[in-house]
């Protein structure tokens, strides 16, 4: 048996899992693996020390090795590990999405120009078979939409608060004891982990370059449990969906924010950790991807297919390679459009002086800015003389809510308008 | 471009709806297309007749033919015509599920020899990515258990019985009547088509043989508008899911039949026509597969993918194959067990004399056969003295349950038993 040598960058909970996951392949060969602390403790059992190195140039430099798995995250110094890795002729498989949103069509085209696959299956939707399905069994269609809950902490965070009825702020120190949230969360309750994701799904199925700086992205920091409550009342659960769809013009809508799902919407019952990912195309229809999103074992299960669908080619006796397998560069363009220039249906949570006129008020500050009211939702509040009302909006352009929303603060009947959440289409 | 020529056996819906994705793919030439009738009027314009025949000896023995698409369904001659057009050094891309749960083993044999690929995407699930992930994505995963709803008639009729509270007959002539069932149907409501893909599916899970013989198989034209009713009372859908799976002394237990699904397992919510498929393995965990299983442009993109996946191996200068799209050929031995040695729970519908002491008569020939009950529940019948018992066992021997089963309708106290329905584990 020939064996393939691989060489790991980073040795974190990914690392070990692929570490792990690895020993029921021996034909693939760990020669070896940088790390950033070569003295930090890690929980693998029968780890060869000598294959341990923290200088990571040694090992994308190394000759012997055939594979790269970079699973160290972060920008600096991988992207320039893996420019390296891919002029000394290795492959590369990787589950870096910050990386590949950033610098990904880098990347691809050095690998391209030198005959060499980059496989990155675990940086989207984890565990999730999705981009091998979207590039391959799917590549018949014309992708128009894509919807997916890409981020396991978020997910989790709100998942947690409506079942729980707690705030974002409780539940996030729990997530965070639990280990389901890092220490600082920004990456994740900011939406910045699902962008970089959609940006890449979005790359790959409207087959274009897409500048993650175009996409807009708001987190879930103001969402509160009595927004998850009157959304519930209404039908909806609030998730942080990534959103990406294409029209025939090629304006491509691409964003990360907090929605309203409709129930009955597979979206609304996807819950904790779990991700889910649903396409819309033709001639398919629409076909949905439920599974871990993240997490040590569910991950190293991405990136060992990576690796033993590369092996496999790598056996193949001459250099060719399976063009499948290839990144198609993004040779179509698309306009990304702004969110202010979107259709959307709106929450609003107002907080107003509770006057008998104050709904009528409402409906006409939103007539004038051409926004038609679905339904409006009032709750008293006892001993302040202030109402709760909770509105949803028809179909409007942003600009006009947006005009709307100012027009209603500077109303005097208006004291705050609490929270502003778009619903999903 | 250097062009790749594919002959299509078959000009039905599936057929038409490749041909109609096709036009999107220059790089693919239709070269020849079998029929059985060249009479027939098709639903395509500005198809070229002349590439038309009645006679597909000519297409598999074609020498400007690469790749045959076979999408004709049935045993003979579709199994003889690819063994020949294997034999001719062509690649296949088929949609048929019975054809490969029959005689797949001898067909890839026949193509691992020749260094050919043969794709099935559009067999299992329709419009599912579920092979290529399963076969690629997944590779690292020892796969323990698959649960799918694989037959989109029977989960049409189904769905339909339990939302509007119809009979099965009453449904069933409606599904025919649009077009989701067949003129005769006993292919999916006895859960055959279900059982072939199951088959197929669970092969390449497995990585061994699996004989379709030994595959239990139950239909759903048993089924009562009564039974879903009760189920849903309890918390339970009626669905017709297809299971395998393996433990680790490689006993594989693989069926097909109704069971009663919790509503908060996602398979519960999988409604109409729609396919979906539950993997669990080690480590990725549990992904979910959801989408359209049947219908002309849903089979289309899997058919089409699949040419386009062969087509780009095919344009590889030379002949060496994508060692990753290959089938492994079986070379692990799984025993099947039959069903009488599964443990399950069990819904049961008794129609019993309404004596006082019923319930204590069906509990003690339920504990005497080592069942214990888990839910009772008891609906008296006006006017005739006689009560609808519906039970749900704990887990308990298929083998008790049956004899269980005679010794209550050999007690003068039951009526009968009117249905006797597995619980989903």
């Amino acid at each position: 048996m020939k064996r393939v040598n691989i060489g790991i960058i980073g040795l974190g909970t990914v690392g070990c899992g692929v570490v792990k996951t690895l020993k029921a392949f021996p034909e693939i060969n760990i020669v070896q693996i940088a790390v950033r602390n070569k003295n930090k403790k890690r929980n693998l059992d029968s780890l060869d020390e000598s294959i341990i190195t923290d200088n990571a140039y040694d090992v994308v430099n190394n000759p012997e090795i055939d594979i790269i798995v970079e699973v160290a995250g972060g920008v600096e110094p991988t992207f320039d590990l893996l420019k390296t890795a891919l002029k000394s002729d290795k492959h590369i498989v990787t589950a870096n999405k910050e990386l590949l949103a950033k610098h990904g069509d880098e990347l691809f085209q050095l690998a391209n120009d030198r005959n060499l696959i980059i496989l990155y299956e675990a940086a989207i939707a984890g565990g999730i078979p999705i981009i091998m399905p979207l590039k391959m069994t799917l590549c018949a269609n014309k992708i128009s939409r894509i919807e997916g809950i890409l981020n396991g902490t978020t997910n989790y965070i709100l998942t947690k608060m409506k079942e729980n009825n707690e705030s974002y702020d409780d539940v996030l120190k729990e997530a965070q004891e639990l280990g389901y949230a890092e220490t600082d969360p920004t990456n994740d309750v900011m939406g910045y982990d699902a962008a970089y994701k959609i940006c890449t799904l979005a790359k790959i199925a409207f087959n274009s370059q897409i500048d993650i700086n175009k996409i807009y992205t708001e987190g879930i920091t103001k969402i509160t449990d009595e927004d998850i409550s009157f959304a519930n009342e209404l039908g909806y659960t609030i998730k942080l969906v990534a959103q990406a769809s294409v029209n025939e013009k090629s304006e491509a809508d691409i964003r990360v924010h907090p929605v309203l799902v409709s129930n009955d919407n597979v979206l609304a019952k996807i819950s904790n950790a779990t991700n889910a990912v649903k396409l819309c195309g033709t001639p398919v229809g629409e076909v949905c991807f439920i599974g871990p999103g993240a997490g040590e074992m569910p991950t190293a299960s991405s990136v060992v297919g990576d690796i033993l669908i590369l092996a496999s080619e790598i056996k193949n006796a001459n250099n060719s390679k399976s063009l499948s397998l290839m990144m198609k560069t993004g040779n179509k363009n698309v306009t990304q459009v702004d969110i202010s220039n979107t259709i959307n249906e709106y929450y609003i949570l107002i907080f107003a002086k509770n006057n008998k006129g104050v709904i009528g008020t409402i409906g006409k500050i939103c007539g004038d800015n051409n926004i038609s009211i679905q339904t409006v939702m009032q709750r008293g509040i006892e001993n302040d003389n202030m109402a709760k009302i909770v509105v949803i909006t028809s179909k409007s352009q942003e600009l006009d809510v947006k005009n709307a929303i100012c027009d209603l603060k500077n109303n005097e009947s208006i004291c705050e308008i609490k929270s502003l959440i778009r619903v999903l289409n």
